[in-house]
């Protein structure tokens, strides 16, 4: 179908969600023109081709259409039908629709939503899961530099926006670039003459929309900081990190990695809320693949049934020693599970942390072949007891090294090293740690 | 030795450490007088007659000494020689001198310290290890409710406090007595002429200064607060825990957390600072516990030796058995664990909590089972198989159950739950899973 002047129509090359013929409509049209097919259109079908444009027509066209219209855009940006829709599309063209709306769309789609609206919408505009983005505040109070304070309290009397965000106020420049942050208290203990621009802190830290919002969050307990400032790619203000949101991010964080380092999935929602078949669907995943793994054991056990048979008391300090080994093996993991979400250890920091845990696994191995030695004597024979012992001392050792760099492993292959859980750690020193135990054994004892 | 009237001096009762005697001595005299005794002795001598008064006349004899005399009894309070003198004296005697100072001198006593300093003075005043008063700022500005807003402001300009401790501000009575928050930012979009208490917010939580920090924090983080006035038992206000030191309260239970459920004790420090040495002792203890415990193993094993004579087969799932018990333990144990630590489970919920496990531990053990039942089928007789497959669901059933119910135990007798770590739930399982095994092996197989 052509229009007067023998053109298609974008409408008709919506409808057949032709997006290279869109692409071509768009390159050929005025910013105006543009606006007014979108005005003719259904929301959820205007905002496909709204999103092809490049941001800075897309800023264009949105400025060109009425305020009702902007405002179906603005609709169409937090729909379900457009989320539908992108589930539909080739990786690519998503990736294009749902990439970084302008600043200024941005916090304008996302005002005056609940929490719950505005981490849905937060998607549909192209920020990461996890990410600052979907965590942010868009709706507060923006000063330009060039105003006074006296004027600033004015706009924040007029304005009277929500309690967290007004204790540190963002200062942009012409181009919405942030410039810096100035606290609620310089201003009322500044003289109203005062330009802002002289009193704003432009040392401040800021965090991208689209870095995970946990990072930041941790940033903000270091830096002691009531508010973050979230910047796009081009530093333009798109909203503020609150301490109460950070607060939250810090404890579901924490959550998240407490289920993980026991070889659990996250549950959302509050404990006693959750049903039964929720909380075991959450384990089972790592314990299937768990008991898979531990037939290693069997294979082990299998392969020295010879040695087993000849000294049956052998089996006797199976348990004991890889669950000794498990338990130090544990202890290593967590500690540099937790080091590494509180930014303590880095990757650089691996020959030195295997290092430093490989001492430490040795120290408490020593310390407990003598228990183990003690207890093997008086059950039986000096010879087993010192293969135990020696063993005890072999897989404390290994197990701290396992337990160490297993987390920084996952984290350089960009895995969560939470996932490092104490019972991945100790099944796989169970195996290991047998292997271990019956060829010293072997050795001890000459079988 | 006497004085000119014939009584008793009390730098002699004070040198000679005589309590009772300066007990007798304070009843017997006027604050002036008793506060012109004080201003002659050197301040670590001064503060123990003063500390044996009761609250009023405390607050009375301090506010009849002058400017520098008060000094040096707030000195007193932080010296580290009345800490010594502390440690040497009887428990009742020590209750009594480190009870809790008037909120009025208490603040004093804290201005101007750093946050070390700080920590270490609210020792000195009887705030308990972990408390609120360990934690909260006591230099803030605060509010009298009959002020007037521009009055309020003009306060503000004049004392300019750090920028933590002003975007809430503390407003009391007559009394010193906590009436409620203002927000600064009600502050300064309210009219000069508003008074105060037409703006306080009177329902704002606080806490005591003796209560658990990571309480007041956690509760900060539910109920959105940027700062939580701490109060001493007569409602008085004596500091505010602000945002920042709550962001750092939560990140540190939760370290401590982690290192409790890997059965290590919490370490004081950034990793990569922390000594070999350090890092093994923190972590030997519950190792050395664990393994003595894990000797249980060797006895039931030995008690079933003639069985594992009988079909050497059943050896070979002993620690995948054991291994996956422990699992499903850690699991339960650490979900319970941080509902607790977060507020989601309370004592009164064990039966729901143990009676929810159960049932998530059953269905794990009926999935886990179906597996274990393939491997050994595949591996050993069908007979072997059904027995580890009964076992896995009886065991995995139990552990959940242990592994739920002891945090909560743990919590009852006062133990911080977190010590109930996954080494510890597993090892525990590591035993009794073995008997269980061990049993319907019995019965299955009629050995």
């Amino acid at each position: 179908m052509a229009d007067d002047d023998g053109r298609e129509q974008l409408t008709d090359l919506v409808e057949a969600n032709d997006l290279t013929g869109m692409r071509l409509w768009l390159a050929e049209h005025q910013p105006y023109e543009i606006a007014d097919e979108l005005a003719r259109m259904d929301s959820h079908l205007a905002i496909i081709p709204f999103r092809l444009l490049d941001r800075d027509r897309e800023l264009e066209v949105f400025e060109e259409l009425d305020p009702v219209h902007q405002q179906e855009i603005l609709g169409g940006l937090r729909d379900s039908a457009f989320r539908e829709l992108l589930e539909e599309m080739d990786p690519d063209d998503r990736a294009r629709l749902i990439g970084e709306v302008p600043a200024k769309i941005a916090t304008r789609a996302l005002a005056g939503l609940s929490p719950a609206e505005r981490r849905m919408t937060a998607a549909l505009l192209g920020y990461p899961e996890d990410s600052v983005g979907r965590s942010m505040t868009p709706e507060t109070v923006i000063l330009h530099r060039d105003l006074t304070v006296g004027r600033a309290l004015e706009v924040l009397r007029a304005k009277g926006a929500e309690a967290e965000t007004v204790y540190s106020l963002p200062v942009v420049d012409d181009g919405r670039r942030l410039a810096g942050m100035v606290g609620l208290g310089d201003l009322v203990v500044s003289d109203p003459g005062t330009l802002i621009k002289d009193v704003v802190d432009v040392l401040v830290p800021r965090a991208s929309a689209v870095e995970p919002a946990e990072k930041a969050a941790r940033l903000m307990q270091e830096a002691n900081l009531v508010a973050l400032p979230v910047v796009d790619s081009e530093e333009r203000f798109v909203g503020l990190l609150t301490f109460d949101d950070a607060l939250e991010l810090i404890e579901e964080a924490d959550s998240e990695d407490f289920a993980r380092q026991s070889g659990a999935s996250p549950v959302a929602g509050h404990y006693v809320a959750v049903g039964v078949l929720k909380l075991a669907r959450s384990r089972a995943v790592w314990l299937l693949l768990l008991i898979v793994a531990s037939t290693l054991t069997i294979n082990v056990t299998q392969g020295f049934e010879g040695s087993l048979e000849k000294v049956t008391a052998l089996a006797l300090f199976m348990p004991m020693l890889i669950g000794t080994g498990g338990n130090v093996g544990s202890q290593s993991a967590t500690a540099i599970v937790r080091a590494l979400a509180v930014g303590e250890v880095r990757m650089r920091d691996l020959p030195g942390v295997a290092w430093k845990e490989s001492r430490v696994g040795f120290l408490l191995g020593m310390m407990l072949a003598l228990v183990a030695m003690t207890i093997a004597s008086l059950l039986v024979g000096v010879a087993v007891a010192a293969a135990v012992a020696l063993s005890v001392i072999a897989i404390c050792t290994w197990a701290a090294i396992i337990g160490s760099t297993m987390p920084l492993l996952a984290r350089k292959v960009g895995v969560d090293p939470a996932v490092v859980s104490a019972p991945m750690v100790s099944t796989l020193v169970d195996a290991t740690g047998l292997l271990i135990y019956f060829s010293i054994a072997g050795v001890v004892l000459g079988i």
